[in-house]
């Protein structure tokens, strides 16, 4: 029998656009088994919405209406269907008292019947499973046109050795009688580079295990931080049956099973433990530690990654204007580049650049230069009278001196105000061009230039805007005018400042960091890598004091294992003299 | 034998400050049993440092430490201590493989043992265990000097229907055949308004059914937005033995149980459910809905509350000196009143008052006339001019007109800019003055009045904002000018400008909000609550528009079961049709 994996890509909480996709796929004539992802029929991840009694009231007279409709235009003799979706237990007041993340099954005499419930339930990271849901007891098998499926929901495929559950191993027991034509696995699978591959490897492990083909649907999507990149494959033993493209909405069909030769040994490598969760990216050649190299490839991963995440945040949130600030450094120019790079006909784009008495020619000429190449059109509204309007201001009112810090950041947020007021004028969003290596040490004003309504870089050191850059300009012929690459990267808020006055060249910040972000290393681990102490402690204390920035900031796209946003949860208050360990 | 309940509290990971206080309380002569907090040898919540490996190595050396001072300075035969803390298991590389809740035990021969493990992982609104903790698997009772006692972690003591275990009925099976001394209780159990009171209600039904006294031992601490308000008791059936004060260090000492009637047919009421979790605080008088008066002693609770947070943020990140944006209006009036009465001699306070075109000498009367009450400095930075050039600059620069929504972003996003660059100049904190009802409905300026590092009036709606002023007015002598309470509310933005042209009045809008933030109620249920249709939809509208505003919002003093922050997680893109439900 056919089997088709639906890669589909709704809005959360979209139930209209979710029955419009079946009832367009979906009439008596079709056939075949058909999978849809994980909390397909609801959207994920929902976080509070699954608690809020309107989102409950209509999520259940949707699967009413849906179950009238499936009994009435599909003929679920011959066309069976598996969603994911949530199961409610409701009170008497329609409180909910248990949450499941099931899959239902339609087909025969059954419509919509929760035929098992999702047992490893993430909680890691950026999940919050365990926060809503209630997890499955048992494994399943459901027989379908005289052949058994054996079903499990993402998270399911892995073991975790920190909660002590390992399904795919209950499923292997379960099935010692059994001989099954397929595991189905539903998922909402986030995506972090080279993901796609560890996924691949995990299931040809257990199809081998098995000795049957491996199921693999997926979703796609931008949750604000969090991207699903579809990626749906079916694997039997080594063979790759069919896979679909990364962030691109597929029916990817498996017409029928070749016969494979099955490894006997087969073991289950990988399981979820804070061990395995996040590694730091780090590799040493000639006894220098540094970040491992961007490939061509996770190069274009990324860029593909960056361009739908924008994308998405930006439809799902009603935009179809933007406004980016531009400084004639290495951050902006990425960032107007994806964007353009992503923009579709009907979207508006425009750079403004917001010259303070600091800014050199050169920033203002480069800017022009990336702008025509863009063809995007660039507004020039220099601060310097109001920069100094306020310093006088400031000199009438107050004693104290107006200078360092106060006068660099006074700069930043004169240019976060106009951005956003241009922002209202238009009705545009703004988005936001810091990058993670900056995050990491509070390299950036509160309300200056970390403003922004969605972060594209922020999850990316500085050393990798660079190498995505020159991916870029290899592959675009110098999109981006060369000397923006080349140039010493500054902030321009004092007269000759580069970035080095106060931080340790980005190549060496970036590795120490990796370290840091990963949990991973100490102060000594760090020196004992080859790192000078002096530079290792600078950055711990500069990571260490600007907790207070990140956590104000806006939604970071995610394609690290490890990124500062929903998944990084570290206190304010504390007292932090442990990093000196 | 004498059992001491020691209310203590230290920044999370000050293990040199934990250690000083058992140095400081401890000696070969001290005696007696011990209690302390949950987690007091680490801190809490730790979130991601319980995960980082320069944390994980000191705390575990500082347990080592501990061990060899206890060893040789305290008597264990006499002295027994019973302490919360973690508990790792490490792999090879030093990275955590399972981390546990546990209590651990110095008694005779057991030197820091760690005897029970947290079976009841707390996961709903701001509790995020079961991301980081595996849970316990059996019941515990010890002997003491031939006195056995049983034992629970916090949450332990509440069943929870969701996550079907129930640690107070496997201890009272547990304990068929055995008679129990006593119950402790190890807590870190975060504050909300009058929840003392449930813990107390609680704790009496547990000590009926088990027919012994039950002790409760909770830290102080406030943690960015969470306060621990101590309160620790004993009680022994219906009698209360003793009780610590709230939010203020305190070893209770209880000496000697009297004989108590214990209810033969006790039963325990209140559990964790969804239901039980968010309940909306409204009451209906003739046919009026309306959230539940806060009477004088709720005032008392919530100001100590408010006082303790700011003053714990404050001290943890290194402040004494504060700068507030002053309005003329209620929010900020109640906020520097706060402050004020929070201030210690060392802690320099000042007020700073912006004017644009729109704000009327009102204002600035009744600013300067509490300024003058307080005893605070009040320093005035008009923004008249920076208002008209930023005017004339757009207009240079772009054709679309300034105003409306524009013109009224950019005098709060000018005043925000301007309260930075002083906080910049002397090195002070700013305080937030939004309030619950504004950052329901996005009522505030992103990157304006929404800036701060620490928000204290963020769980109070409108209308308690304007309860706890009236109250902190009749306790302290009309400290705050009448006219502040009686003026109509007005953000001065635009000429004539009030609250309600764009609001419900704050009454209704604060009744319909509480109804929608619990998640109890749709707009069906509200409509048929009594509240205008267009009201209720209105409110929704605005509500579901500015999760982004919130997204970036500092951390907010929590009071109530459900505040904006760490416990409320909503998705910024979604479909928001079902809330018209």
């Amino acid at each position: 029998m056919n089997i088709t994996l639906h890669q589909t890509e709704h809005t959360i909480a979209d139930f209209e656009g979710i029955f419009t996709y079946l009832k367009t796929h979906f009439n008596k004539k079709t056939t075949g088994i058909h999978l849809f992802p994980e909390l397909f029929l609801s959207g994920y991840p929902l976080q509070d919405l699954c608690l809020q009694k309107p989102f409950v009231q209509k999520y259940q007279n949707f699967l009413e209406e849906l179950r009238i409709w499936l009994k009435d235009h599909v003929n679920l003799k011959e066309c069976h269907l598996l969603m994911g979706g949530l199961k409610y237990t409701l009170s008497e007041n329609n409180i909910p008292i248990t949450i499941e993340n099931v899959v239902y099954l339609s087909s025969n005499n059954s419509i919509l019947e929760p035929i098992y419930t999702k047992r490893l339930l993430p909680n890691y990271d950026i999940f919050d499973e365990k926060k809503y849901f209630t997890k499955g007891r048992s494994s399943k098998v459901i027989e379908i046109a005289g052949q058994k499926y054996g079903i499990l929901i993402c998270e399911d495929m892995w073991a975790s050795t920190f909660h002590d559950l390992d399904p795919v191993k209950e499923l292997f027991e379960f099935c010692d009688d059994i001989s099954l034509a397929g595991i189905f696995n539903f998922s909402a699978s986030p995506y972090i580079l080279r993901k796609d591959q560890k996924r691949l490897t995990r299931a040809k492990e257990i199809s081998h295990l098995f000795q049957c083909p491996f199921y693999y649907v997926n979703r796609i999507g931008g949750e604000d931080e969090i991207l699903f990149d579809g990626n749906s494959f079916a694997v039997n033993g080594e063979e790759l049956l069919a896979k679909a493209k990364r962030f691109k909405t597929e029916k990817l069909n498996i017409e029928s099973i070749k016969p494979t030769k099955y490894l006997s040994d087969s073991k289950l490598t990988h399981g979820v433990t804070w061990e395995e969760l996040f590694q730091a990216d780090l590799v040493t050649n000639n006894g220098e530690t540094h970040i491992a190299h961007w490939s061509d490839e996770d190069c274009q991963e990324v860029l593909e990654a960056l361009c739908f995440g924008f994308q998405q945040y930006a439809r799902k949130n009603g935009f179809n204007k933007f406004t980016l600030a531009l400084s004639g450094g290495m951050d902006s120019a990425l960032v107007l580049t994806i964007m353009t790079l992503s923009l579709s006909q009907e979207q508006y784009l425009e750079a403004v650049y917001m010259p303070s008495i600091h800014s050199s020619p050169l920033s203002f000429e480069l800017s022009l230069g990336l702008c025509k190449n863009l063809g995007i059109p660039l507004k020039s509204l220099p601060i310097k009278f109001l920069h100094s309007t306020t310093k006088n201001l400031f000199g009438q009112t107050f004693n104290e001196p107006f200078e360092g810090l106060t006068d660099e950041n006074i700069q930043s947020r004169l240019r976060g105000t106009l951005l956003y007021t241009r922002s209202n004028q238009i009705g545009s969003m703004v988005v936001n061009t810091s990058n993670k290596s900056e995050l990491a040490v509070g390299y950036s004003t509160q309300y200056g230039d970390s403003v922004g309504a969605i972060s594209l870089l922020g999850d990316l050191y500085k050393s990798q805007v660079y190498r995505l850059s020159e991916y870029i300009n290899s592959k675009y012929k110098n999109l981006i005018p060369e000397e923006i690459i080349t140039r010493p990267p500054t902030a321009e808020l004092r007269e000759g400042q580069v970035d080095t006055d106060s931080l340790p060249p980005y190549e060496m910040l970036d590795a120490i960091l990796e370290g840091i972000l990963n949990y991973r290393y100490t102060k000594t681990d760090l020196t004992e890598l080859g790192f000078p102490e002096e530079q290792v402690e600078k950055t711990l204390n500069m990571y260490r004091r600007n907790e207070y920035k990140r956590y104000q900031f806006c939604p970071i796209i995610k394609i690290s294992s490890k990124s500062f946003g929903f998944g990084y949860r570290v206190p304010l208050s504390k007292e932090t003299s442990f990093y000196n360990y």
